[in-house]
C-alpha cells in the first residue's frame, strides 16, 4: 500500500458551506490511520469553530474571522473576504510549516465558504504551494440535498470542473451524508449514465440538451466519474473514495 | 422602452463574495432610474452591512447574521448556514411582500456568499417565488481578478451554467470593476472566441481540450455570450448589460 509515493500527497477537501468537509477530514483521517497510514492534517479555515482532528498546521494561529471582525471593524461578509486575502500574505510561512509535517499523506481542510478559496486568489496560490511540496488532488464534497433532481447531478459535476480549471488540480466530486435519502430517479441516475440522460430529457424547465451535452463532454475527458456516496459519520464509501483518489494519483504519476 | 412587460421582471444579482453585487445593484438601479424606469429593490443578504439603495424588501427585517450568531451561539460559518436555512421559513412572507412592490422592474440582491444561495435550498425556493410573480433573469458578477488566465474565463462561464441548472433560470455572466486591468491575452480572449480557443491550447497545466470542448458546448446552446465588462462605479457597460438582459427576457417571452 502507498508504494507509489514519491513525495507528499495532499488531499484537499473542498465543498460548499455545510457540506461536511471538516467532519469528513476527521473521519476519513481516522479511517486511514486505522489502516496504518500516518496522516497529516491542515486546517485552512479561519472561521472554523471546532476541529475533530489535531491539525499539524492551523491557519487560526494567524487568522481568525471573529478577530478580523473586531480588529478591522467589519461585518461578517467583509471579515470573511479580508481573512481570505490575509492568507495571501502568509504564503512563505505556510510553505515552511507544511514542508515540515512528518507525514506523506496530508488532508487539507479548506474555508467553510468554498467560494472564498476558489474565487479569490488564495486558493490558486495555496495549490501552487502544495505543488512545490508534492501532489495535490481535490475532493469536492456535496450534500445530497443538492441532488434533488437529475440536472443537479450535472451541476455538481460541472462545479467540480470549475474547481479543476480555477485551481488547476484534478477534482473528484462526492456526495456526503450517505444516510440522507435521495430519490430513486437520482439514485439510478448516479449509477447509470443512460438513466441520467433519459431523466434529463424528462425534466421540466431545464434545457435538457445543454445538460446532456455537458455530461457527454465531461465523460469524454473522464471528468464524470461516478459520484461516490460516502458517510463522514459511518465511514461508508471510504474504500471507494480511497480507490478513486489512488487512481487519480497514479494517473498523475503517469503524466510526469 | 419596456413595452414587452407583462408582469414583474426580476434581475437577480449573484456572484462570489467580494465581486461587487451590492454596489452594482445600487448603481445599475440609479442608472435605470435616470432613464425613467421605476425600479424596485430587494435585499436578500442577511449579512449585509450597508446598502447603497433603499430596499422595498429587506431580509434583515427578519434575519441578521450577527443576531443569529448571538441567538444560536454560533460561529460565523454556522451563522451563515443557519441564516440561509431560516430564509426557507419565510417563503410566504417574502411572496406577499414582493407582490406588493410598486415597480415592474425589480433588482434582487443576494447573499454575500453565493454558495449559501446556490448550493442550499433557499436559492431554488426563492426563484420559485419569483416565477410565480414574474420573470426572473440572473446576472452573475465576477471580479476581473478571477480572469487572470484564459481558462478562468471558461470557469466563470461554467459557473454561470451551474447556476442556471441549480436555479433553473437564464444566467448572464459579467465582469465587474472594468477599471481593473486584465491581460491583453484575456482581453482578446473575451472579444474573440478563436483567440480564447488558441490561448487555451497554449495554457500549461490545464487540459486544453476539455476547456475547449466545454466552450463549444456552451456556445452551441448560446450559453457563452460575450462576458460583458461593466463598472459599478462609473456605470460603463450598463447599456450593453441592459441590452443583454432585455434580449434574454424577449427570448423567454418567445417561449411562453
Amino acid at each position: 500500500m502507498f508504494e507509489f509515493l514519491l513525495s507528499k500527497q495532499f488531499v484537499v477537501v473542498l465543498g460548499p458551506a455545510g457540506s461536511g468537509k471538516t467532519t469528513l477530514v476527521g473521519s476519513y483521517g481516522r479511517w486511514l490511520e486505522s489502516r496504518g497510514v500516518k496522516v497529516g492534517y491542515v486546517n485552512l479555515d479561519p472561521g472554523a469553530d471546532y476541529l475533530p482532528y489535531k491539525p499539524d498546521f492551523d491557519i487560526r494561529k494567524y487568522i481568525r474571522v471573529t478577530d478580523v471582525m473586531k480588529k478591522y471593524n467589519l461585518g461578517p461578509n467583509g471579515a470573511f473576504i479580508k481573512s481570505a486575502d490575509l492568507m495571501l500574505e502568509l504564503g512563505d510561512q505556510i510553505y515552511r510549516e507544511l514542508v515540515r509535517i512528518p507525514s506523506d499523506y496530508v488532508l487539507v481542510d479548506t474555508p467553510g465558504q468554498m467560494e472564498l478559496f476558489v474565487f479569490r486568489e488564495n486558493g490558486p496560490e495555496l495549490l501552487g504551494i502544495l505543488k512545490r511540496i508534492g501532489f495535490p488532488v481535490a475532493i469536492v464534497v456535496f450534500d445530497p440535498l443538492l441532488a434533488k433532481k437529475p440536472s443537479d447531478l450535472v451541476a455538481l459535476k460541472l462545479m467540480a470542473t470549475v474547481i479543476q480549471l480555477r485551481l488547476d488540480v484534478d477534482s473528484i466530486p462526492i456526495l456526503n451524508k450517505a444516510d440522507v435519502e435521495i430519490s430513486d430517479e437520482v439514485a439510478r441516475s448516479l449509477e447509470e449514465e443512460l438513466v441520467l440522460m433519459e431523466a434529463l430529457s424528462r425534466e421540466a424547465g431545464v434545457r435538457a440538451d445543454l445538460a446532456q451535452s455537458l455530461v457527454q463532454v465531461m465523460d469524454d475527458y473522464r471528468q464524470a466519474t461516478r459520484l461516490v456516496r460516502v458517510s463522514a459519520l459511518s465511514g461508508s464509501g471510504f474504500d471507494e473514495l480511497y480507490d478513486i483518489i489512488h487512481e487519480v494519483y497514479c494517473n498523475c504519476g503517469d503524466l510526469t
